[in-house]
This record gives structure tokens, C-alpha cells and sequence, in this order.
């Protein structure tokens, strides 16, 4: 018997996960590799962000997930290079290990389109880490308000603007409202719900590109009820620690989320590839890369041309259906060698539909003819989400606590972790107000 | 009408809470101050650092605990002096805040005897970043040892040493161990459970030695059956970044945990008086300082005698009675003015008891008259830890994450956050293994 075939994963993101399911239990050894230990379903990271769920609730451990192949290694480091002759990959720890076939799948990071000093002031979402910094900022904007006596430094702490009207800039842009209107209403003293302000900025002419237009103007109008300002065909022009510019004018604001542009992560480089505008590696149809029938490249890493020549959108869906097939390819390259050889049936994307959640009840659901939103479309988001969800655990927790927050009108993760005065202040203006004996807290208790 | 009495409370522990909760809803102004914006359940914070609780868990925003008492007022902030003839307190912020009277119920943190160069080495568990940072340290052990190929760096970074033999260590010693034990036997290829040593090391004679002796043995005898060593009257001489040192040798280890000793908040040095040994700030039966009844200070960072001259210890019970007295002492002062005059009927406390468990169907109780230990004394921790419990939303969720874990034997929030790879290399000694061109993991897995 000729030796098993050695199969390297990197990321362990949708695709990756998809690919070790589908060469789980198989006569091939597998080697899952990921700077985290746990998989993350980002859809749901936005609720992390907004103090509805915790971190655990929407994160599995890659082992945990992966137990039930034997033939399934995980290892927890991070990818420094990639040796294409020799067929290894090195590792930041040092080690380097061999591969017959090397699956990438590092998904993408957020991209500030060259203003990279916006970072800062405006971060993105995309790991449980960037969640819970940003869930720190708004809830420590909200304590900051709580106590500011200069008015116009109060309304800039509750002013909070969203680049991007994406799915998750319009998910974050809803989830904020409700979390400043909700718990604002319930639980502080001199700030009022009224006095929070949530800014929409989409640079295109509507939200939700890849929605049709009618679920566009949805979105938009349901926003708008939830108290969201929406401004549509604005670009940002700076960010800074204390607001964003637009050809309008300048929004004074503490918060500011990025939702707008995401980069491919560094595959390219690992590959010597010239990754497109985005950074992602052109891939063909058998999503392997040019000149290397060893290297296959899924998820939002890779530029993969649908039928109609346009890339195909970086989400979960694309990235699992890319997964599934690098695994039936590698497995039927093993029975029919030279697999190299071999014709490969082209991947093709099947769109099951598009959902985007808007707040409490509130959604817009795209299924080619059917086209659904209000109150049915957020009970099917809720649905499939849950659905979607890794493990038992983690779809029992998320549905118990949705339940929870949809009957109490309360967010169960209002934590503010990380050193938080010192920090928090030194992330915010310093000295929101000038230190005064006289003593404001009784004035405004009385 | 005289002005309504505005009472100050630095903390919202379990004293600090207990103050707000009597004086809630009262012909008088709170304002309570802490630094984080939430209460936290420290009694189970070695849950969240063993990856069987989330933070959010045991933790509750302080403005939901007291939203239905309209005259409390929460400030997230840091107290940075108190002005004890002006009657007013500094903060971080540079806010002042008068008060009539006084109460610091700020607590504890954990001490070191001098020897402060071991904190970076051994991490106390105080917050919930306390915790968070162990539980990634812990899980990373685990993910190193699990690709690393010299044996003696493997056993090294499997070796767990919990310092102090107090209810916190026990509980420590016992969750790590089966931390190790559960996950390492169904998640990792190539380590198994008897790899893992965990060595609980005191320097006293007996483990817990606030409960009675027989009570002591059977929590050794418990520990050593889930696997710990037990190392009594052993002193450590010397925490390094690679193991601890005792006079009876060195152990070898990378991760260590501190349980061994406390020091009062610095609550003495706002007050200008002369700590006792461990920090904590003298008062008097009626929990005030000498020479200035308008300041009371209660739990952990109190030094209140009993009737046998000791001090109380430093456990939840203690910090609730207290908090509950001084606010019905501040009520009738209100009512028979002046309150310094009035001789107030001195502080008792009443011990209901005391519990530690140690794993699994593991725990000891000591009622006075009645002792258990076993699986009924388990039982009734988890009953009492459930009730005690801040908020019916965390009571459900710490319920069912037990029962789920107590089923399936899995713990369910095995997450690294923080920057892991470059970060979890960083507190681990560079270069595990040597960089190897020769492929190990495959020959691991073939």
C-alpha cells in the first residue's frame, strides 16, 4: 500500500472546517492549522460587539469540532511561508510540515482602502478580541456620557457612526441603537434615549448591494425606525479620534465602527502570487491556483469567477460549498491517480438565498423570487442561524438568550472587560470634564 | 425638610452591593463608585479561568442590580483620594463627589509577601481578566505541549503548580486537573492525560484550614484521587518563568497559580491610617475608623475583630452582613440626629457555614455541628452558589452550563482570546522546539 496522502489546512474558518469534515475518517491524514483554537461564526460577532451574546456562545474549539476523525490534527501557530518545491509549510514556532495537498483558507481582515491610520479610531470586526473591544468602547461611551456635564462633549460620547452598509454595517448600525436606546432607558440617570445619535455613512447609492433594491429600501426605512440616520452616496474623507469628515461635514463621535472594506489576508505573499485589488488569490474553476496543482485556494481568500466572470462574494456559504468540493477533489484524485491529471468538474456556487438582520424583529430575506422582510424574515435569520450554529451547546445557549433578550428587553453580555478606567479614558478625550469642587453629582441628584 | 444625606460607596462587591440594596429606595442619595461596570461572583471565577463558565456568567452590570432603586447613582470610576474634612472624594476622572457619610468596600487583591517579581510568573485570580489571561495560558499549555517534541519541555508545560491550599487553590487544583484530564483525553493526538501533573503546594499543615481537621483530610484524600499532589508544609522559595522552587527541590513548570495570600485594597492610604499586616484598615464594632464616624469601612479591606479578637476572614458572607448593617445604621442615625452620637449596637457576624468543592461529585461543608463532604456536600454547593447568584439570567445560564458539563463532560468555554500565537509564544520560553526541516508531525501521525 503506497503511503496516505498528507492533507495541510490553513484557517479553520468556514472553508477549512469544511474541507477536514470532508476528508474526516478518510484513508488520508489531515492537518488543521489555525492562529486560534476555537472556529468562529462570524455572523454573529456583531451580537458579541453589542453585548448580546458572549464570545463562548458563537465559538467552538477546532478540536472539539474535528474529535470524531481520528485522522485529523489540529495545531494552534501561525503560517510564515510557504515552500512550493519542497511542499512544506513553516510555522511561526519553528516547525515546518510536509504536505501532498495544501489547502488555504485564511479568510480576510478589514481594509481601511489605504488609510490605515483610521484603524485606530474606527476598528473592524472580525475576531471575538475586535468584538470585545468595540462592545468595551460603546458601553464605556455610554458610562463617559453618564458623567460628562459639557454638553457638547455628552452628545459626541453618544454619537456613533458605522462606515459601511454592508450586511454587517447595517447589523452593527441596528444592534447599537437598540443597545443605546434599551439599556440607556433602563439603567442611567442623566442621559436619555433621545440623546443618542447612530449614523449610517454607505459611500454607494443604497445599503445592502447585494440585495435587491425593494429589500434595499427595507432596510433602510427599518433602520430609520430603529432611529438610525442613514446617508447614502456619502464618502468618508478622514477619521479621527474624535469624528469622521464627509464632503457634508464632520460628525463629532467617540465611536466609530468600520464595516466597509475588507483584505484578503497574506496568502498571496506565502504564494508569490499578484492577488487582486483586494488581496485575494485568482484561483480557477477547480479553485486551484495557477501552476501549482498542489495548492488550493477557498473562502474569501481566493478570487473565484462565477459563470458570469464576476468573483464570487466572501461569504459563509461560498466558503463551505468551496470547502466540501477541495475535499471530493482530493479524494477522488487519491482513486484515479495521477490525480494531477485528471479533468476536475468546475466548482459552481449554489446561492441559497441572502438574509440581513436589522434589529428586534426586523430583517430582509432574498431567495432569487422570494423576497421577504419584517417580522417573518428576522424569525427565519433567527432560524437559520441558529441552524448554522457549530455544536449543541452553542445553538441551545444563543437560542436560550435570544429568547431571554426578546422577552426582557435586556443584553446579557454587558461586560466591560480590559483594564477598564484607565484604558477607557485614555481611549476617549482625556479630561471629558474639567476636575471641579463644586460637586455636579448632587446638583443632578437633587 | 433638612437636605437629603447623599452616601458615598466606593466598590459594588458583595459589601458594597449590600449597602446599596439597604439604603435603595431610602429618603436618601447613593452614589456607588467602582471601577469595572460590573459585580462580579468571585466566589466562581476559577470556573471562567478553567474554561467551564463565560465571564458574562458570573457577572452582572452593576446599573441593572440596582436600576429599581431611583435613588442610586452608578459611577464607573477610580477613587484617587478621599478629603476626609471637606467630606468629599477624588476620583480618577478628576470629578469630586461629596458625601455625608463614607463606606470603601473595595476589596482585595492578592499579595505576593514582598515578593512582587513573582506576579508576572504566577497570576493571582482576581477579575475577569484574571481569569480570562489563566484560562489562555492553561489552554495554551495544552496546544504547545501538544506539538512539542522534546519530552522534557512537553512534561514541563503539563506541569500545573497551584500555590495556597486555601478554598481557592483546592478548587483551582482540582478544576485544572480535570481540565487537563477531559480535554487532553478526547481532544489531542498526541499527549495523554497521564501526561499532566498538577501539584497543589501549602505551606501550612493542612489544606483549608478554616475548616475542621477531618474536613481537611478528606479534601486532600479528594484532590489525590482526581490526581493532584498534594505537597503540605511546603514553603516555595522562588517563582521563576519555568517553575517553581521549594526547599524539597525544583519543579519544572510553566504554568503557575497564585492562591496563596491577600492584601487589602488601598482604601488605608486615601484614609491616612496604619494598615494591619495584610493591608486591611482597623474599625471599630460599628465598622467605622477611629476619629471620623462619617467613614465606614467593611469586607476585605476591613479589619474587624470578632468576639474573640480575630479578624473576620475575607468571604462573601462576611462583606454582605457588614454591608446590610451599615446600611441600617446610616437609617436610624437619619432618624435619631445626630447619628454620632447615638451608641450604635456593635457589628456580629453569623456564620452560616462554609463550603469548598473539589471537582466533580467533590466537595467539603462544615455547618458547625454538621460536616459532609462528598457528593451531597457538592450537590448542596452548586444549590448555593446558584442562589447566591446575582440576577435570574445568570442563575439559568450557570444551571444548565452545569448540567451540561456534569453530562457530556465537556466544559464549554474553551477559548484563547488575546493576541495567541505571537502573544502565547511570548509567555512561553522562545523556540519549544528547535526548527526542525525533517517533518514531525507527520511522523507523529504515521
Amino acid at each position: 500500500m503506497s503511503k496516505r496522502h498528507h492533507i495541510v489546512i490553513v484557517g479553520a474558518g468556514f472553508g477549512g472546517l469544511a474541507v477536514a469534515k470532508g476528508l474526516g475518517k478518510r484513508d488520508v491524514d489531515v492537518t488543521l492549522i489555525d492562529r486560534q483554537n476555537h472556529h468562529l461564526f462570524q455572523p454573529l460577532l456583531y451580537q458579541v460587539a453589542t453585548a448580546g451574546l458572549s464570545p463562548a456562545d458563537i465559538a467552538a474549539p477546532i478540536r472539539s469540532i474535528v474529535r470524531h476523525f481520528p485522522n485529523v490534527r489540529v495545531m494552534l501557530d501561525r503560517v510564515s511561508g510557504v515552500d512550493q518545491d519542497a511542499k512544506y509549510v513553516v510555522l511561526q514556532s519553528g516547525h515546518t510540515v510536509k504536505y501532498d495537498y495544501l489547502v488555504i483558507a485564511t479568510g480576510a481582515r478589514h481594509s481601511y482602502f489605504g488609510h490605515d491610520e483610521w484603524a485606530a479610531f474606527a476598528p473592524g470586526l472580525k475576531t471575538i478580541d475586535d468584538a470585545t473591544a468595540l462592545r468595551r468602547k460603546v458601553l464605556l461611551s455610554l458610562e463617559r456620557a453618564e458623567i460628562a456635564t459639557d454638553p457638547q462633549q455628552r452628545k459626541a460620547l453618544l454619537t456613533y457612526v458605522v462606515v459601511g452598509g454592508g450586511p454587517t454595517g447595517v447589523e452593527m448600525a441596528g444592534a447599537i441603537a437598540e443597545l443605546a436606546r434599551c439599556s440607556v432607558r433602563r439603567d442611567f440617570r442623566s442621559i436619555t434615549p433621545h440623546c443618542s445619535r447612530v449614523i449610517l455613512i454607505e459611500a454607494g447609492p443604497r445599503l445592502l448591494q447585494s440585495f435587491p433594491e425593494d429589500l434595499s429600501l427595507k432596510a433602510k426605512v427599518s433602520l430609520e425606525q430603529l432611529g438610525v440616520e442613514v446617508q447614502l452616496g456619502t464618502q468618508v474623507e478622514a477619521i479621527q479620534s474624535d469624528g469622521v469628515a464627509t464632503k457634508t461635514g464632520y460628525i463629532r463621535a467617540y465611536t466609530t465602527v468600520w464595516a466597509a472594506g475588507v483584505q484578503a489576508s497574506g496568502a498571496s505573499r506565502w504564494l508569490k502570487i499578484t492577488p487582486d485589488r483586494t488581496g485575494r488569490v485568482p484561483v480557477g474553476p477547480d479553485l486551484r491556483i495557477a501552476g501549482d496543482p498542489a495548492v488550493f485556494v477557498i473562502g474569501d481568500t481566493a478570487c473565484c469567477l462565477d459563470e458570469e466572470g464576476l468573483p464570487l462574494p466572501g461569504v459563509a456559504p461560498v466558503a463551505k460549498q468551496q470547502g466540501a468540493y477541495v475535499a471530493r477533489m482530493i479524494l477522488s484524485g487519491l482513486e484515479s491517480r495521477p490525480f494531477e491529471l485528471t479533468a476536475a468538474k468546475p466548482f459552481a456556487y449554489r446561492n441559497y438565498g441572502n438574509l440581513a438582520t436589522i434589529g428586534r424583529n426586523r430583517a430582509v430575506a432574498d431567495f432569487g423570487k422570494l423576497k421577504i422582510s419584517g417580522h417573518l424574515a428576522w424569525l427565519m435569520w433567527c432560524v437559520i442561524h441558529i441552524w448554522f450554529l457549530t455544536g449543541h451547546r452553542n445553538r441551545i445557549t444563543v437560542g436560550a438568550n435570544w429568547l431571554w433578550s426578546y422577552l426582557t428587553f435586556t443584553r446579557s453580555a454587558r461586560l466591560i472587560t480590559g483594564e477598564t478606567t484607565s484604558e477607557g479614558v485614555a481611549s476617549f478625550p482625556h479630561n471629558i470634564d474639567p476636575p471641579c469642587k463644586t460637586d455636579s453629582i448632587i446638583r443632578m441628584l437633587s
